[in-house]
């Protein structure tokens, strides 16, 4: 499928309303199949995912966020909470089978957690961006209640929530003025 | 810039070996000029990048990283070192400026360590993606001694190494057997 560096990244805004047009079941699992490709350390992939969009769903998630994100989360067809197992190891003889890269995290927790936050938040940017390719809208959060969302939707896993991400059809309207960024010379060197 | 999902995820490949191809610097600075709008909390953008492509760089660099990496890097025409701001914060009035968000940070090390590797890690998925849409190839790794590579590259910041990235012409020959991906099923939930 045909995206556009501008589609995914110059022209791309965070949005903070969206209008009222669904995002199909379809799309969603259309999304993963782009996401579960991109590379994680060890082929982890420790992200888990759950697309809420049914009105039940939406009321326990809309208990668990800020007041800032209320109106978004309730606007938005699709908020994904992008959550990221701490035992991901349990899954690496089946997703790195040709070495035992369990034992590499078996038995450090802290090690797992790093990894967790770190693997499953390069998945959220491959998610960001294959939404925004697949002609969604997104408005990424921090906001929350981590541990009520844990226990909300992770209850009696090894799961936590990460972030969550509004997708959807944003409304123009609600974009605000573009923030600036740190220039190539504040942020990079060439060594 | 039209690019694709097939040049982005599902005919991506992490890369092993590289050609002999430079990668201009001017390369990457448009890689950075697309990352840099990548989405991340209140616009903190806490990665730093350093570019190693000098022989006298790319020394340093092999003396960091794990036995399995020395190859890869010693091939990559460049190999970027994702680098995170734990003081991101002192950026936040001139990134946020319509709200006090570096208060939300100042007193509190461990959020902005948290916030930094989650924020850092989204802008490394958004690298990734922007490289091969540049039409670069990658290969991102974590095995390297995280202090030595912060004394080498970091010394006398509060900036510390999140994962490093070889960037150039990737070598087909050297690309293994891709990995099986959790299906949607084991990885996600419709809510």
């Amino acid at each position: 499928m045909i995206t556009s560096t501008e589609q995914l990244f110059t022209a791309a805004r965070t949005q903070n309303g969206y209008r009222p047009e669904a995002v199909a079941d379809d799309t969603l699992r259309q999304l993963y199949e782009l996401v579960k490709w991109g590379p994680t350390a060890a082929n982890s992939g420790p992200a888990r995912w759950i697309f809420v969009r049914s009105p039940a769903a939406k009321d326990k998630l809309l208990g668990c966020v800020s007041p800032g994100n209320v109106n978004k989360v309730r606007e938005a067809p699709v908020t994904v909470i992008v959550g990221m197992d701490l035992d991901f190891h349990e899954q690496l003889p089946k997703l790195f089978p040709h070495v035992d890269a369990r034992a590499w995290f078996a038995n450090d927790a802290a090690k797992r957690a790093e990894s967790a936050l770190r693997n499953s938040s390069l998945q959220g940017g491959y998610l960001i961006l294959a939404a925004r390719a697949l002609g969604l809208d997104c408005g990424p959060m921090s906001g929350f209640d981590p541990a009520k969302m844990d226990a909300a939707f992770w209850a009696g896993s090894s799961v936590k929530t990460n972030f969550i991400c509004a997708l959807g059809h944003g409304d123009p309207a609600k974009v605000l003025q573009r923030n600036p960024r740190l220039s190539f010379e504040e942020a990079c060197q060439l060594a």
